[in-house]
């Protein structure tokens, strides 16, 4: 999906949610634990349920990697269904891959190259650390996206990326310069924590007309009105994800209903910040 | 396995060469590729060719996951064979993972609890970048080991690891600083690209006593002598890993046997050393 059609999705739904298809096998409902696949039969009923609310889906690829081949086959199971409806969605594997050049080329070939691997997520999330050639694999791929940490939500984000340089700038500062030159804002998107809403002033000085993907709104307590009055733009410029205030909002038999209310509740708050600011 | 258990092992065969199976799929011998499953058929046999001259050998997760569903498998397998052989070895998942501590909880699952996935590596290769919550859930479980990348050999890493910070350190300076305090030389160990050797010698003032894994000698160009002058400690301390050069080294039907004799010519080099060191 390439950035105009991925903004007109958005204006559609009047929503830039992503809801994050975390399905920790430890938190399912106990009569989904119960059925042959639990994660594949939670996952269809999140994504029937919120789907009207939701243009994009991001699926943490940890929770079905712990459970081994077993979980490969729930997360290819759970991105053939999502195809199979013919919705449009904006797919991301929430994987945090990144190698050298030879290696990162294959993590690449994972979640982009159906033919190959299963797989055909729209975008994949890249950890910096190994620079350029780590990252410039996955960017040659028409219309998909590498998704590439910058300033993440949690406390260890200051361990590293917050460290000052000789140029004065914060590590995470580097990330995006250096970055922004690699790709450009058709195939290249940064996560950016929202627990860290007043940096993204500094962020969108790099980075104006990418898009930013914004964890931490909800179970993490950031602010979605601080995230958009500091990160949107006029394309919109922004998914925020929530994961684990939509999905395990309730263990009950309709934890589906629930889970579809948090996202409808997200949705409208967007819709009518998005009227506010001029953007439709 | 613990820290004298592996430098046992070691000291046992004169050897600390790590055989990387990075078993690309379009690089195997193709009357292997005719066989059922090609990834495992190889890895069992470059394992059975090359186990006297070998401690070590590190899994390059990259390569399997290319195949999807079916390339888990390949890896289950190849694991399941190994540990079944019951010979002594030490087993690196080369995996480059880290989430916050909620998700790398899940992927050291991946990798370490073998009732759930399916694998029971000894270790996992792990990228600094969220920091410390990222990288604690692998030094959880007991004789288990997280491998953090510092400096790593490929050419990306002049863009963020060798950055000068106000501290007039190198980024992966505060990595080795930082992240050394929150193991220890029991649990942690790090990547140092060979093709970097006259920076060990930065990195034993950080971490004296810790394993280091080095990649980059052969391939890509680094000294093993070098990386002996400045690398040694008193119980060796490091791991130097091979893959392609000994691997794929030949493509005819006795690829194997050509595999042995490139991990008998660096075992020799290494024993030579060691005893000249005069460590035994």
């Amino acid at each position: 999906m390439n950035k105009k059609e991925l903004t007109n999705l958005i204006l559609e739904k009047k929503s830039f949610l992503c809801v994050g298809l975390d399905s920790d096998i430890d938190k399912l409902p106990t009569h989904i634990t119960a059925m042959a696949d639990p994660q594949f039969e939670f996952n269809k009923a999140i994504f029937d349920a919120t789907i009207d609310y939701t243009p994009v889906y991001k699926i943490n690829i940890a929770f079905y990697e712990a459970l081994g081949v077993k979980g490969w086959i729930s997360l290819e199971k759970t991105v053939d269904y999502i195809r199979a409806t013919g919705k449009k969605v904006f797919l991301i594997a929430d994987a945090k891959r990144g190698d050298i050049g030879n290696t990162s080329k294959q993590y690449a070939r994972a979640f982009f190259d159906k033919e190959l691997s299963g797989l055909d997520f729209d975008a994949v999330t890249v950890a910096p650390y190994m620079g350029i050639d780590s990252v410039s694999p996955f960017l040659e791929y028409p219309e998909k996206w590498a998704i590439l940490l910058a300033l993440t939500s949690n406390k260890g984000a200051d361990d590293f990326q917050m460290i000052r340089t000789q140029e004065e700038m914060f590590v995470f500062e580097h990330v995006l310069k250096a970055s922004s030159t690699w790709g450009n804002a058709e195939n290249l998107m940064y996560v950016i924590g929202a627990t860290r809403a007043e940096m993204l002033k500094t962020v969108r000085q790099y980075v104006p007309d990418h898009f930013l993907l914004i964890p931490g709104v909800g179970a993490q307590g950031g602010s979605l009105e601080e995230v958009m009055r500091f990160g949107l733009n006029s394309e919109v410029g922004l998914l925020v994800n929530a994961s684990r205030s939509i999905i395990f909002v309730s263990s009950a038999k309709d934890f589906d209903i629930k889970a579809r209310e948090e996202a409808e509740k997200m949705k409208l708050e967007m819709a009518s910040n998005l009227l506010k600011a001029g953007i439709k």
